[in-house]
């Protein structure tokens, strides 16, 4: 019987991979007229990382940052979207996402498949200054749908300020920047009665 | 006056981006449930050509070729999509998409607007390896997508296989790998009727 080529590994994953533009999160989109899906969300933040690479708190390699992006949440295909502020949805994330990186990754031909499970874990361990960035820039993006939605989403989910601060603080470890832009939408969020 | 900092220009840009995910595309997603927007196009594409890259016609500098196509389709924005099989749509669309790049890349602090600007053109003027590269798979994806939905927005649009294999040709400048798969997916699409 004859393997599989290559090419046709390959394009069962990208086939496969189409199913993350179904995958829908809690966030909605700027102007609040539906909520974004995780494929979309995808594009947006690797293309926000090259565009804000300067206000990384260190140089980074920056097709790394973007590389880790467009990865960073195809589990969700298998393991589902989970809401950050979610705390019992939380507790076996890391579990099924790991499983869901190994089927997704363990598609392709097996040098690739595993550079790519590599850097995805480099990225869900958020040691290097590249995962660092990156992850900010991941958090950074629904801060900023949300605030500019007029926190319909923090509304609906109950999100308190406390919690805010805590899931989002690990900005700050790949940008002061933002961080502090940040601080200024959850600030200005809580005054306004978006946050509880 | 103060004029608005880097960071300020850098995330008016970053907002606007958000548009992209309401430019609606003629085709469907793989299952067929819906119509695909540009933004998750432009994920699936960059994420694509990393995986694919083994099958280009010659090596190319890959993550030029991912940010050529997380930018491609930007001016989508402010010209919205033109059908590719669409010849009078097609005519000004040269005009128009040049406008909106010069807007929309203007944004920018001054030196990445060029950058990105020059990247943008020298994807659309495909005479680099990489903008071949690039082109060869933005044009494969709706064609699989295509495909796999049944040549749904094929039948739809009335599309000719002639018009088809003129328009798609330019596969084979990027990758003859990947231009035989689309040779066949074309000639079992026409035994199927689902073109004209």
């Amino acid at each position: 019987m004859n393997q599989p080529s290559n090419l046709e590994k390959t394009l069962s994953l990208v086939r496969e991979l189409d199913k993350l533009k179904q995958v829908v999160r809690r966030n909605y989109l700027l102007d609040a007229t539906r909520a974004e899906n995780t494929a979309e969300h995808s594009w947006h933040a690797a293309l926000s990382a090259l565009l804000l690479q300067e206000f990384a708190n260190q140089p980074v390699d920056i097709n790394k940052v973007i590389t880790m992006l467009l990865i960073h949440d195809v589990v969700e295909i298998e393991a589902g979207d989970t809401y950050i502020y979610d705390e019992v949805a939380t507790v076996d994330q890391e579990e099924r996402e790991l499983a869901a990186a190994n089927n997704l990754f363990g598609m392709l031909p097996e040098v690739k498949g595993k550079e790519l499970l590599n850097l995805w874990l480099e990225f869900e361990s958020r040691q290097s200054t590249e995962a660092k960035f990156a992850k900010a820039i991941d958090r950074f993006m629904p801060m900023m749908a949300n605030y500019k939605s007029q926190g319909k989403s923090w509304l609906e989910n109950k999100v308190s300020k406390t919690r805010m601060l805590e899931v989002n603080q690990i900005i700050a470890d790949g940008s002061q920047e933002l961080w502090r832009y940040t601080l200024s939408m959850i600030e200005d969020g809580a005054k306004k009665g978006w946050l509880r």
